[in-house]
């Protein structure tokens, strides 16, 4: 809408999200900051699997530090096969998988294949286990395909809001327009003209005081001091700061009384 | 060394890894859950600018949940400058990034620059801020780029631990090597020869049967059964299995007390 700032619209809930499913939880808070984190990455479909106490929760509540609308769309079931009967691809989160012939995905290439299967109109979910002992085996059979987090060896145990905000952050990220890099602060770069024009009055300035007098050696540090400046990537604003700052250079300093640190 | 199985080994602590800045970090708590979450991703350089609580910290100990190594490894300073005074690149972690002209990268463009770095015999930290507050403009001038994670507009609150998390783990998928998708469970996949051979008896069956008996439609029944197994990606012990299955099938059904449902 016109006039709205984009800090001010809420959260984003995609229709295309996976749900999470919760298979036994045991402690609300854990739901909890879980769905904070589904929040933080987009996610809104939350799905609990006999939370052991209860639903809802006020725990979870406060926990989820704000992230009421994934708290107040969770639903409850007495199974993994009625939480998941309306989905079309499940993934199960465990770090065991030695034990079945199954696809196992990274974070990156599930995220991948959740968004290739939304685009053709199915609705994928992923299930994480209770907190100690993560999901049975039964509830590995009922999925598609394992998903492993890549971890340090010997140290991998992960709590289940964190398990949940990795899946997140993938998926997220696989839909997400971020460039990989990019120069903050909304000023506008100087043009070619504003830097050439900045570096003709450095060099004439430099060329007075004596500084490029080994004539071999100035072109050189003429070069030099221009890659610097180039990689800096300046903004008119900046290069106006420039020019001010090389006038001042010139002057005799002031008595301390009369100086100004900003 | 000959016999020792990858899961005894104890956890990573890669020497190129980037140094951890917390500064001013308010409650050990949150320390110890960003020390877990640098065990998890193979860190260990954990650096404290003046944590509120002092330190050593029992309550940070016991919140890493193991990561000892971490914690023990830990060092106190007191400027952010006297922290980073040994890295040749710092990267600050910030959702602000509107008010300086700064690169600002995705955790993934930092992880790739911070290995770049590491290889050409650099040394890397990443500043993260006090609770509440974040970073100040002083520490993030002091970086040499901004690191702001991609997450749901209108909710990128993220905890400390979090947010030490998706960068250590975006750090440690640049150095993965899991592959991106592979079938777990260890065995050896089939033959091309017994995957025919199977296929070759199932028909053969089927035939028998009649279930082939609409003859234009026979062979395109033949060869949708052929890809569905195909896909299957059956291992050698599988395709016995179904050996055994077809074998099985043509028999009359045993009366109900001599069943044994696996």
């Amino acid at each position: 809408m016109a006039g709205t700032d984009s800090t001010q619209t809420g959260p984003r809930t995609p229709a295309d999200a996976p749900a999470i499913i919760l298979v036994a939880p045991q402690l609300g808070e854990n739901i909890g900051t879980a769905a904070r984190a589904m929040g933080n990455t987009g996610l809104s479909d939350l799905r609990l699997v006999n939370p052991r106490d209860g639903w809802p929760s006020d725990k979870a509540r406060a926990a989820a530090s704000g992230a009421d609308w994934v708290i107040d769309g969770a639903r409850v079931y007495d199974s993994t096969d009625a939480a998941v009967a309306d989905l079309t691809h499940v993934f199960a989160t465990t770090a065991r998988s030695r034990f079945m012939m199954k696809p196992v995905l990274t974070p990156k290439t599930a995220a991948t294949e959740i968004r290739q299967e939304a685009a053709r109109g199915g609705k994928c979910g992923i299930l994480f286990g209770p907190e100690r002992t993560g999901l049975d085996n039964e509830d590995l059979v009922r999925a598609n395909g394992l998903v492993t987090i890549p971890l340090n060896p010997g140290f991998t145990s992960l709590n289940l809001a964190m398990a949940v905000l990795l899946i997140g952050y993938e998926w997220w990220s696989a839909g997400d327009a971020t460039p990989d890099r990019e120069i903050s602060g909304g000023h506008m770069p100087a043009t070619r003209e504003e830097f050439r024009n900045f570096m003709d009055r450095l060099t004439e300035r430099l060329d007075e005081t004596g500084f490029l007098r080994e004539g071999d050696l100035a072109p050189t540090t003429v070069r030099n001091l221009t890659n610097l400046f180039q990689r800096a990537e300046l903004s008119a604003h900046e290069i106006n700061t420039l020019h001010g700052m090389i006038k001042y250079l010139q002057r005799t300093a002031l008595p301390p009384e009369k100086r100004k640190k900003g």
